[in-house]
């Protein structure tokens, strides 16, 4: 089969690949109906994170299923599913408290290799989410956001509680920051800050339900919050990048007693404890259990409620797996999305 | 009035100071009943913190009113008083969200030079709460311990959201970590580990409604941790030290999904980013808003429900501070009481 694989910085190639198969009794096979390339993929593609030799990527995934282990009983082949990142058995102490992605048996390499034709998912019960019928191919975007970046940002706006009555804030306009404002508009949030300069992003945001937008960042932008939100700051912040810069800008521009929801993986971050101490802020984030959102996003997008597909705003052909990468790489497209 | 001065790092000194008077309408002046040295104060005591010249110290205290200004309407002369060490308003939006010392008119300076016979206290109306009656003798220490030691431990409690069910660690036996014990039992937790390994700590613990001790620190006391709660961690930890080994120890005995309420105020503390990103944890904490728990604590204490100022161990007259710190920087007394 054809999938991508990334060989070096700056150097992804769609090659052929063995066809994976049923390893564990509990895994699944899936066809692929759609792929996508993460902002996480950019890590190392921009030499960011290291590249140990050639590693197949994505991991963001819907598609229908091909076969099934001996022991997967709910999923079924035939079935279109959607699934997240890390495998997780849905079952143990920590997914049952909404943790998913600390699966006592989670599986962060699950699905790796999603930018391809087929991918195995290990834990097949635990981990996908079936749709309650083959969808129309334009709710197939919307279906391939949910399995990663529209979990991430709701995600985020939980962790951020965001809600009724609240101003959120929101740090980085990549597909999860802008899935964060529709997250936190979808939760009631009466005021929803987009912090972006690039003005197709701004207007996505806006689609989504942001109320304003501020074009500073850094200090800058803490004061043009803070001034927006009577000095006090937003009652809730959702962090999308993943840096020292927008860590420290989120936890600035939350007043004391806010909740900041971060959901960008950390790179090189270091929080300080004493600010951290004094802001008085709620801190919690990490990798978002997507599926414990899955069957409520699912249905959202099924009723055509929401429309987080919109992200994807470049959609090319596998094999052109590099232009996408490119593209994203260069701030050219938010989110590219390939058809296998 | 004679008041305790700290001149540098071990040098303590009580001496005659002016007697404070009313500087702003709404301060009121105390005449203190009893005063004590807080875990805090042994920062600069040790040389830690810097000590730029003679500081007057102490800022936990109870005592009677003397005399209020011209704009202060709910603190009469001659009530008995509580308050917290940071003054606030208690009005705005954030000490109404429960933040009180990060109020927009907070005074962290509030009620500096507490070990001595009088203090002056800023804001009185929103600072300040008075008891039902005058106390008998016996309460004045669960009293004063209310005005910090007690409120930090609860507060650390609530953010670490102990409750029933909740498995519950206190990383820390100094008075805040074993009232942390003592809240954590009052809000209904199931199991309670105080991490100690000084016996009369201990017992104190246990007293104050501790399941177990674990005496292990650091990667071991983690571990410990782990092997009480099926491998995944308590729900909830208290963190009362503020170091970084403090710091990390909590975090990492937390469960994923679980809190951290950290309220030992932070001394070179760094938060290494990824490791909290996947570590799932909620992180919650500050300075206490003590003013927020004072009406609750103080009716808790006066229908002897519980019994807090156990935590002095030791109680001397105000002009032996020095041998109050000394106590206390050698871990011979848990805290100590000084009586004007």
């Amino acid at each position: 089969m054809r999938g991508a694989v990334l060989h070096a910085p700056g150097d992804v190639r769609v090659e052929d690949r063995d066809r994976p198969t049923i390893v564990e009794p509990t895994d699944a096979l899936l066809r692929l109906s759609a792929a996508c390339v993460c902002g996480s993929d950019l890590w190392p593609y921009r030499g960011i994170e290291a590249v140990g030799g050639p590693t197949p990527m994505g991991h963001e995934y819907v598609g229908v299923v091909e076969e099934v282990g001996d022991q997967v009983s709910t999923i079924k082949p035939g079935q279109f599913v959607v699934g997240s990142f890390f495998a997780s058995d849905n079952t143990c102490e920590i997914c049952q408290a909404g943790y998913q992605t600390s699966c006592i048996q989670r599986q962060p390499g699950a699905a790796t290799g999603a930018q391809a034709e087929y991918v195995r998912v290990p834990l097949a019960d635990g981990t996908l989410v079936a749709t309650p019928d083959l969808p129309a191919d334009d709710l197939i975007p919307s279906l391939l956001a949910a399995s990663d970046v529209l979990g991430t940002g709701w995600f985020g706006a939980v962790a951020a509680q965001a809600g009724p009555g609240k101003t959120v804030a929101v740090v980085g306009d990549g597909a999860v920051g802008l899935l964060g404002v529709l997250a936190a508009r979808q939760l009631g949030a009466e005021r929803i800050i987009a912090m972006s300069r690039h003005e197709p992003r701004q207007n996505l945001a806006r689609e989504f339900g942001a109320t304003d937008i501020v074009v500073e960042r850094g200090d800058e932008g803490v004061a043009k919050i803070k001034e927006l939100t009577g000095g006090l700051g937003a009652h809730s912040v959702i962090e999308a990048v993943g840096t020292q810069e927008s860590m420290m800008q989120a936890i600035r521009a939350t007043r004391p007693g806010g909740h900041v929801g971060y959901v960008g993986v950390a790179h090189d971050v270091s929080l300080p404890g004493e600010e951290l101490f004094f802001s008085h802020v709620h801190l919690h984030g990490g990798p978002a259990p997507v599926r414990q959102y899955l069957p409520e996003l699912i249905d959202l997008i099924w009723n055509r409620t929401i429309d987080p597909g919109r992200v994807f705003d470049l959609e090319l052909p596998l094999d052109q797996a590099a232009e996408a990468y490119r593209a994203m790489d260069e701030r050219r497209a938010i989110k590219a999305l390939l058809r296998p």
